[in-house]
């Protein structure tokens, strides 16, 4: 779907002109809107607009880096919207001149359907071609946010750990929210460098007058990327004190099995000895044989607790002087 | 609440003036305060200042990174405060042009109220809006210092652990550590790049004048970076070692258990053998048969013994060449 | 072998003609493939082209970083293919001057071919030497993509794990999957800063027209690396998350261990004491010492339940607070 | 105590001369040394010198970055010297014009007395005071050798273990050792920052001359910092192998523990049962049953030696297939 | 031992003249090489070449950086060769000016030899100090490349480990290899960085000339820095990948000593149940108690196996879905 908007030198719009007439002598600036455009009006890019064949190429792509490539009569820009479900990034390809802005995008993408209806607003009129891009990306980074806080809400889930779940689907859990936020860094990292180039760029002068607003933009992408990083770092902590205090369980838990074991198996081989069927085995006789190998099994066992707490297991538990 | 304060040729101060009396010609500078204002006189900051209203949008927005725009009249800078209790950033937006500073902040900042008092003073009056301003940056980086100092405390606490608590409380102990940590870096770490910025930015000229100030603030947010940096990595190292050592002690308990059980536990099964209740076997009844079992018994338990100490699990504790 | 190939001022293609009819003064401009030369075929790069000794040098070495020199008349560049097989770098020498392009390499490059016969279309006619080193190092960089999404592919295969494999198996196939990556990044890291070089270079200055060109090949690498880099800790994060699930898996094991244990041995340590043959033993003829004896054994047994449960180790598997 | 000493036109050396009497007019320059001074020596750095408040302030904080301000008359430069005992950083302040250098440090310093009275000798006598201040940095960067050289050491030793202490001590050492490195690091990183500066400081041309002194200095500060750095992966290499050798120390402990469980669990379980006292148990009444049974334990843990030789566990401890 | 070199202007190579007659007015270039010197020929740097006493204190002290320094009639550089046994570095202090080059080595410099015998020829003849210069760091730079080849080899051997070592000693020679590449990574590191400070200082633009050589150094160091990293990655992931399959292997062998205890322990036990010898045991008498007994130990057992089964126990060394 191909639409088109132009503004007249008395600040009207014009809604859905056909393409050939979008000139510079009719109108004081127009925008195009690609929406999942057929192969039909793709065609377009190249005959009405006669843009670069490699700028057209990279419309076509499947998914492209953000990029700014600077042509003699245009600037050509690839940003990534998210997709909130899936958190994989969607291009929108953007050319802007002084009288136009060409936008074409193979999915819908929400935020320009506000932009188109809020031009008629007299705010927008008085804007140019690249304000309007301005609003663009600036929609397109504010997307970002949520995919963000829900990750931050889901892994200060997992570390309260309210919910009813086995560590090992914790484990699953930190892998995943693992996952979508690297999924996320590697489209916001590009934007970000975008973002930097065109601030940084001394090409880029008649648009220097925005300047505020883009390190706006470039504000919120840093903060973006600090915000994933310190998730990820958390991510990262959790983990390892989980697997510390595992640790310590595991060794209270082997010593517990060590002590009952070392105790208990020296005496039920005592009481193996004496319930062998020799014939002739003097101790068996004696009257008090059965007290006195009692007794010696008490002194063994009592020895053995005394040892062991000694050796300071029983206070292990307790705090470790490192 | 809006307070206001201005100065006039004759350097003496005037309390709550009227916004619409504060202007170039009747003072020299003055300074408006607004703490916790109301929606109504949040308005004045178009109405009055008629600032540009990216600026206000982001005085109004909840956290936004520290930051510096330059606008033609005045220049618009925000801060972070750090809350003492909970380590969270609260904001404090300033505008400073060569006659006033605009000071714009949703909850009371103890410093604020401290300046505000000092003005009165000789040392004070004789400063411009810009110092004022380094006055309040100075003071709020000032109150970054406490908490890393007591985090910095808890951490020699953990590590000398004289407390009486179990490893799993000392792991989560520096786990929320890291985490203060964390959320205080992630707040130091935008103000100081705020400093470097405003330090190398070549559009400061009539602020280089007090590049001393400045970089001193610079150099506390460089040594409240490197603390933070180097606790994190010591609570790093201290869990690290707990687990080195922690292996160590499973180790020596595994052993324990393998020696043990690996003496007794043949021979509790020669004694069932001899225990068993067939009605004919041999050795049961040669007079020194119990005797030779036992014979048999020891030797067995001795050479496990002898085994295990030359396998050097006897001696593990003791240093291990790597 | 050597092939030529020139294109006279009438912009027709003349193929094999002999290296010394090959000037300036017959041809606009020449390509000369060295593919998998002789020696004496070798001999031509001095002997014809009387190129600089070292350079000469660096197409006889084996393995040589990406490299780019300036000489005088000419620019050397280095650049590596990847072969799809062992993921080895393969190197391709290229010369290139205002009227001549001289490609050398020992092994037959697939795409090198179709340049070669693409060159016959109108297209291609149109460019000079530099578009030529252009489109070669577009479809080397290409060629990067295929073995880094099977890794991708491989590494999901390993994280879904759907095949019938041991854990050892998949952390083998991990260590290959990223030994692998490893080989691929040295390859790709030193053609980017290969191409940054290029780009930055003041040198160039001939060469910028075609900057939109060169800066697509950069993007495309700065895209592999960060494929890469994000697969290297996609895949970290695997093995990070068996080992905390394995850790947990473990200690419920030795938990089970410990909670039988302690349970059976001090029982069978009571039965064993009165399996014992001593003559006298007073308890032995009681009438209800038997359902006495069995009374205390059920006693101990659910209180070493009730002991474990109340130290929380049956609820472990559940959700901890960390 | 305030020392002074002052260089005549004459190029002698007069020392103890009052403060009042140092000034261009009678000597071409002269040097005080405030050290441990009390509050009302220290008051006459604002008095006599009238140094900025912020400068002497710097000087009576406890513990300040290494820094370098620039004044309109003099520079004013922190450094650190280094505790040998406590490894901590003693502040030592100077300040510098072309012909006074005034220093100021709360301990005594063993370099500046030794520089102190070679003053006489000729060679320093042609000095300046920027001179002075070279040496004095110099003298204190190579103080920061010898702690490191210990370190390094220690760690050599903990590596060759040839003393007769447990692992947990070791790891407590190579923690110690770690904790001693990051504290040098903390005091060498900022010296380093500030030579950096220094050198590559565009207001520093007076000072250019001494290029070379200055970047031996500063080439010795970046060999401090690789070795603290070499060492620190040297600990932690040390840490991570002792962590692997124990990993797999553990795993044949554990496969000993349970060959031993697995052969004698089962056997002694039947030996068991045929110690059960029922009347009627017809096996035992036969002639070869006890034989027979014999032979079927033996069977049994022959059975069990095979399979764990065949699952290759007593093969484990030779060379494992990655 | 001092050797001289001399070249006339007649090309000619002159041997072993005294020092004194080395001047600008007798030869077009020199080269003194003192190898291995003693006392008295170390004074001539001072006596005869009036040398910087800085550059002659560096010559003696026994490790310095690698670094370049500025002087007014000659450039001074320290290099560093590389001990092939050892692996520690040997210093060589070079001085260099338009009319000589002094070399200074307190051990033999093999290629230094090379060199000094291929000056006769022709080829070496036309050049001046500054390419000498070049060729000995060149010669130096290239004895980097062996020991790291034969770590990778060691490496390489370790990962198929088709020896017959045990993990520790595996374990050991990882360590070994490590501690290799961080002795040679901090060797070459300085190295690469003093190559590109020559590279990129404007003060060298004599030198300039012989740019295409330095560059082919430094990408020699580049490729060795590449290659130290690369092996002490896959070092690093042969150890973690050791751990991980060791951890898993502990699990199985954890895993089969539960099963077996968790099923022997409690039969064992109501075996030693029915062996007490109480005079009054009612079950004992019954006529198929015996075979009850066994039937009930039989479905235990089974229901143990059931049990673990559905646990997943016996499926464990199968695919673990993470």
């Amino acid at each position: 779907m191909i639409r088109t908007l132009a503004i007249t030198s008395e600040k009207e719009v014009v809604y859905n002109q056909p393409l050939r007439k979008l000139n510079r002598k009719n109108f004081e600036w127009f925008w195009v809107d690609f929406q999942e455009p057929t192969a039909e009006e793709t065609k377009e890019l190249s005959r009405f607009f006669r843009f670069h064949p490699l700028a057209i190429e990279d419309c076509l792509e499947f998914v492209q880096r953000p990029k700014l490539d600077f042509y003699d009569q245009y600037l050509f820009i690839v940003v990534h919207s998210i997709n909130q479900a899936t958190l994989e990034a969607d291009e929108v390809d953007i050319f802007v001149s002084d009288n136009y802005i060409v936008t074409f995008h193979k999915k819908p993408v929400r935020d320009m359907n506000n932009l188109w209806h809020r031009v008629k607003q007299d705010l927008l009129l008085q804007e140019s071609p690249l304000q309007i891009m301005y609003h663009i990306i600036d929609h397109l980074v504010d997307d970002y946010f949520p995919p963000v806080y829900r990750l931050e809400d889901l892994i200060n889930q997992v570390e309260a750990n309210t919910s009813d779940q086995t560590i090992s689907e914790l484990m699953e859990q930190i892998f995943d929210i693992r996952s979508q936020l690297n999924k996320l860094r590697r489209t916001i990292i590009p934007m970000r460098d975008l973002l930097y180039r065109i601030i940084s760029s001394s090409r880029f002068n008649s648009f220097k007058e925005k300047h505020i607003y883009l390190h706006d933009i470039y504000d919120h992408l840093l903060k973006l990327v600090e915000m994933i990083d310190a998730n990820r770092e958390l991510s990262t902590d959790i983990r390892d004190s989980y697997l510390s205090i595992n640790s310590d369980r595991m060794n209270r838990v082997m010593m517990t099995l060590t002590v009952i074991s070392s105790i208990f198996l020296p005496l039920t081989f005592i009481a193996g000895v004496y319930g062998m069927n020799f014939e002739y085995m003097p101790e068996l006789s004696g009257k008090y044989s059965y007290f006195i190998i009692l007794g010696v099994m008490f002194v063994i066992g009592i020895g053995m607790v005394l040892f062991f707490h000694r050796m300071g297991w029983f206070r292990f538990h307790k705090g470790t002087k490192l």
